[in-house]
């Protein structure tokens, strides 16, 4: 029997916990082991970006629990076919991480895909990963996108530009996993 | 270019919208076409379900919304190539609603698939579908199945016994999709 | 003077909390000592069941909160008069939990009341105690008692049958508590 | 069939809702009517008085609903046997209302019983009730019992005094309510 | 460089968050020392009173948390210029704690500054301190104010009288600190 | 007697409560007039960002609820001395919406003064107003402001570059406020 190929995701507390899930069962049922890494192996705090009328914004409300298998101390870029990102809003404090830009770089560096899906693509921008990138990710993370050099693409759910896939929201779920799965079939 | 071939999903307020959320979104990706149905259209109020330290069972919290697309009173069987039941709350009150009875049973006629997971499950029980079958579902379920002959399986995840395909709970998505769509590209 | 009766209520997280305060300050009133029994001595974490508009079922939110007196390891059927047991989520677990099974057994070989309000009446049916009975339960319950050979009783809020006495939901408690006390008062 | 007697019940939004459902219940019980007057015919929004551990007081979360029967304004004392008042939060802002305190008088002037639990009492101290009584109360109304000539009585959970039934917090339910309904059969 | 001068701040658990934080922040900016002082140094659980459609009095829900600085034990008067009084649930139970009586008191009689808003106002009513005073304060403890003797000025937002500086509420913020200041600014 | 000099605030859903009551209410007791733009004149849904243990990040809870005053499409900056953006969630939208940025750049050309706080800074930094300017803010927020020319300053609580005046969080209310009423009172 084979052992299933790993794909890291890169989240912690405030992270969206449907985007979470959906990765982990999603990659799962592909045949893949998804490994999830925050700052410390801790039962993290996830939240729920959902909408309500009356709202200008997303709401956020307290999400499903969900465990951290790793820290980002112990994340080995060598073992994993990729990186996936979810959003919420973890990664705006993720990204002050230092630990977590050296290992986006690094997968970048060693020609791996990096997926990323709404406030994920944060993740990219820090890590100056988005320049001349067509990027879809969130309307409010544009400006971010757009300021270091990328190039925010609407109203396609999702797009594959390189080794960067990435997603609007989790209502893109069906439109990034197609690719997310077509690039994992091919290989790196 | 072909039309999407339908999969009708059966909830409504107090369904558990993780389960809800994942079958809309699977079902797209794989180029299915979900309708959801519910007593009524309108903004679901759906819960969620999860563990907390401290509790001998789950807790129920306020889960994400979801708008349904079609009443009961309007459900074409005939037009659908299954039909799928999530879990949460609302499938013990739904049990009572003899559209829905009807409806899973017509399906059961005509030789179609019928996926219930977790509680989505006492559906299946209530319209006389679990006898002598090998039924996967919540913990909690299982005195219905049972009750009712079935044959409440453990520890497998999810389990397929003719043209039932069931499974445990939301943790269980690998296992139960894997099955549903292996089930679904086959056709009937 | 003469020491109090004992009531045995059983309950748990999840378990009703107007239901289960309401029957520990009815009883103390009217003389007794209410037990509560739980899975383990623990500050239980009780849910309201009420309703709001725009629900087609009841809603679940946090209820109030109260100690139990003692673990369900530590029941001796022959110290109480009778046993009482209250709705909530409570009772679709506990029906699992073959102390709680094997009490109940016991008290209707002994020839003792038992008392069940709303989902408690789940228990009577996992007991085995309700073919051929007439019970009043809440109405998304009546599907599990006539499974198991019950009569499910409308509009009556409270009935008894034998040495049984249930009600619909805790809107029923002044007929439930009549009745109860009624039999509580003619003694075993 | 004789017509049941009827017994006002005073609160409104912020009542407490295990005590005003726990008086409409055991009034309802002992084949009494009780009537909820509130500022308007209204679905008041109820709260729920409890402790949780790190807290040196009491928490407030949101209670049950309820809705009330009939305004402040269509009060007539002559059609009531006597008045409960339940306590919570809603006392505070009700004794500002000539409505409130002006039926209190009245059923004071009237000889009829007055019943008041926990907060309730405020109402009686705003209505000049409780000079030179003995009053049960919550521990934090006790200030406003004695500045204004009360006798505030410790440890008793429930006193009567003269006309005047009073208790302390509802865990007083018990030896209150033995206290009213003493009083109710004996008649005014 | 002159060390600050330092305010005392009573309050608790259940204490008004925005009131507490302003005065915090307010005094601060003005270049004093405020010291919180609550029945022991703790993280406290602040609620937040506010108005919602529907209600008939303000909703109390989960506030701002912030940390005690010293307890009611290790307050010495003399090191202070001044008391102030922050409102919201706190003061109900606080007028019951001597300690606090006795430094309020104290702060009298050494003809300190003792400022209050909203439901703060109950400290010094229970400490004796309104009598024949103009007060201003939430209208829900006008009753309280004047059966000690106060005198309730309406509408004016915030009120001084000798020594003595009340306010309405929180909305009366930018009244009562231009006189809490004025009085700071002419020393004692 | 001479009118009161208005200050804009811009804010809507998601706003940080606390800063914009504090604010409104610091303006107010200043002398000036406090002028609140939202996307519409609505009650605002505004949010608490505060601290718990266990969370890596802030937590969003729900916070005081606020009318606002005007449309962003009424605001005419002629009729202004000066705008305040508070922070929360909200400037992440609100830097989406023209009006916003228009109205911030105009402030910027008329030479008048732009004080932000915390995220507010982000509708500093996409109205191009950062480069090269020392600017306090909220750490998460840094890596805009770099990416966009500004300086991040630490561990300043506020900072004032020209006419740009910016702090850290809420918890710098004391620096922040001390540096725009020396602003303020130099005039423009």
């Amino acid at each position: 029997m084979t052992k299933a190929k790993k794909i890291l995701i890169i989240t912690g507390d405030a992270g969206e916990s449907f985007e979470i899930l959906y990765a982990s069962h999603r990659l799962r049922e592909a045949g893949y082991l998804p490994v999830i890494a925050a700052p410390s192996i801790k039962r993290m705090n996830l939240v729920m970006h959902d909408f309500e009328p009356g709202w200008d914004t997303y709401v956020e409300r307290q999400g499903y629990f969900l465990e951290s298998d790793i820290s980002f101390d112990d994340i080995k870029v060598g073992d994993y076919e990729a990186v996936l990102i979810p959003g919420g809003r973890a990664p705006e404090y993720l990204r002050n991480d230092s630990r977590v830009i050296k290992v986006v770089k690094d997968f970048s560096d060693a020609n791996k895909y990096l997926f990323a899906i709404c406030h994920g693509v944060q993740i990219l921008v820090t890590a100056g990963l988005v320049n001349k990138k067509k990027i879809a990710c969130y309307e409010h993370v544009k400006f971010e996108v757009e300021s270091c050099g990328g190039r925010y693409i609407t109203p396609d759910e999702a797009i594959k530009d390189g080794k960067i896939v990435t997603g609007k929201t989790w209502q893109s779920h069906p439109e990034f996993y197609k690719i997310v799965f077509s690039c994992l079939e091919q290989g790196n």
